[in-house]
């Protein structure tokens, strides 16, 4: 089978089919996309995200004007979460209101707590921004880090140090 | 074309059937996930896995009641997986028994070591657990945290603390 | 629903029904996978990808022979992207050239630059790679490390240490 795909994919003919039809999906996952954030969050301005975004209790979700929602990130409304304007949330982005209360016992322990998300703020790949976090303006959230205290406006949060275990 | 969806999402017609769409395709997905971890998992109990939850070498995992395994995680069982009853795996979280064993060369350094997750041990969204780690009961593992090490009984494991570059 | 999903799939059929789909799926994910990765990435050797890797701007990346890229990896190549031979790029790996230059106001400071990946580099599962990154020959990269500094021959980088808030 290896040999048959080499030889098919060998010609240009095959390359042109592939590419229209990265094309065609890639157009069918815009309407997808623009029809199922209308469809399940209500104020959601011109805000656009993806249609492999996550979105559990949308009714709790309110994203204003120009902001924009990368593949595979993930909105958990149980409460509130509320984002300005102009807000960039990158690709696998967590967002997530629901956490443990580790005070509590294990039956009783579930909680969720609101996030606010002000303009302008920026959030880089595969970060996770925990219940009860306000970020404010202009803040910027490197890529991978996780979010579990409010952050100040215009801070640049990154994550801790790595170590080369080879060389130290 | 931009004009012509936003003119029909308008209609609420349109985002009930796209509503109706969402929850079709989430009954089906129900199905698909039932089947899939039954075909691939024969001790799996009565827990439940998403269906786009990656599953390697299925015959090494047993999976005690009353689990849950979330969206886009991923078991990697070339070395034996056990996980006991009550325990929540959160979405994109990996179990991984294959790694390096650095102290060998290029060609041979490929290894795999088991996993053992206890009772009523709650793993938060992306975390990673790697090969040779056993995490005992009541433990909860943080959102993002790559776990290397045992974990003891109802430890809460959280990562590193963040850095903010721009106020210091 | 429950009760009939459980009846029908407790005949051994049903079992072999869903393997069978599985494979086939899995058969299929393989042609799509080649043709997507020749179609995009003009100079990518006998290397494979994943059909659920992102590759944004295809024309900017290089890879060489043998290399593997594994599902939900991303490649973001608005500055150009080259990766040697034999490289092992695991699931859900982010290199991503493009950025921000925070010492520039939010309107000009998106910025993009290259990255470098050489020969027998091992990059683990989550790990992201940010641009204008080179990482050397026989470099391993752990699971979920973010890299936003060159990485020297033969180095094994690991993030920080976690914590453990109930028992410390």
């Amino acid at each position: 089978m290896k040999k048959l795909i080499r030889l098919l994919s060998s010609f240009v003919l095959m390359r042109w089919i592939s590419l229209l039809t990265i094309k065609v999906f890639w157009a069918l996952s815009r309407v997808i996309s623009h029809l199922k954030i209308k469809a399940l969050i209500t104020n959601s301005g011109d805000s656009v995200c993806h249609y492999t975004v996550e979105i559990k209790y949308g009714d709790n979700i309110v994203i204003g004007d120009n902001c924009a929602i990368g593949k595979y990130s993930s909105l958990g409304a149980k409460s509130p979460i509320t984002i300005g304007d102009n807000v960039t949330i990158s690709r696998g982005v967590i967002i997530e209101t629901a956490g443990l209360d580790l005070s509590k016992s294990a039956k009783s322990r579930h909680i969720s707590k609101p996030i606010v998300i002000k303009d302008n703020v920026w959030i880089a790949t595969n970060a996770i921004i925990l219940g009860g976090v306000t970020i404010n303006k202009n803040a910027v959230i490197a890529a991978g880090v996780v979010i579990t205290k409010d952050v100040p406006e215009g801070a640049v949060i990154v994550g801790a140090r790595n170590r080369d275990i080879k060389h130290n």
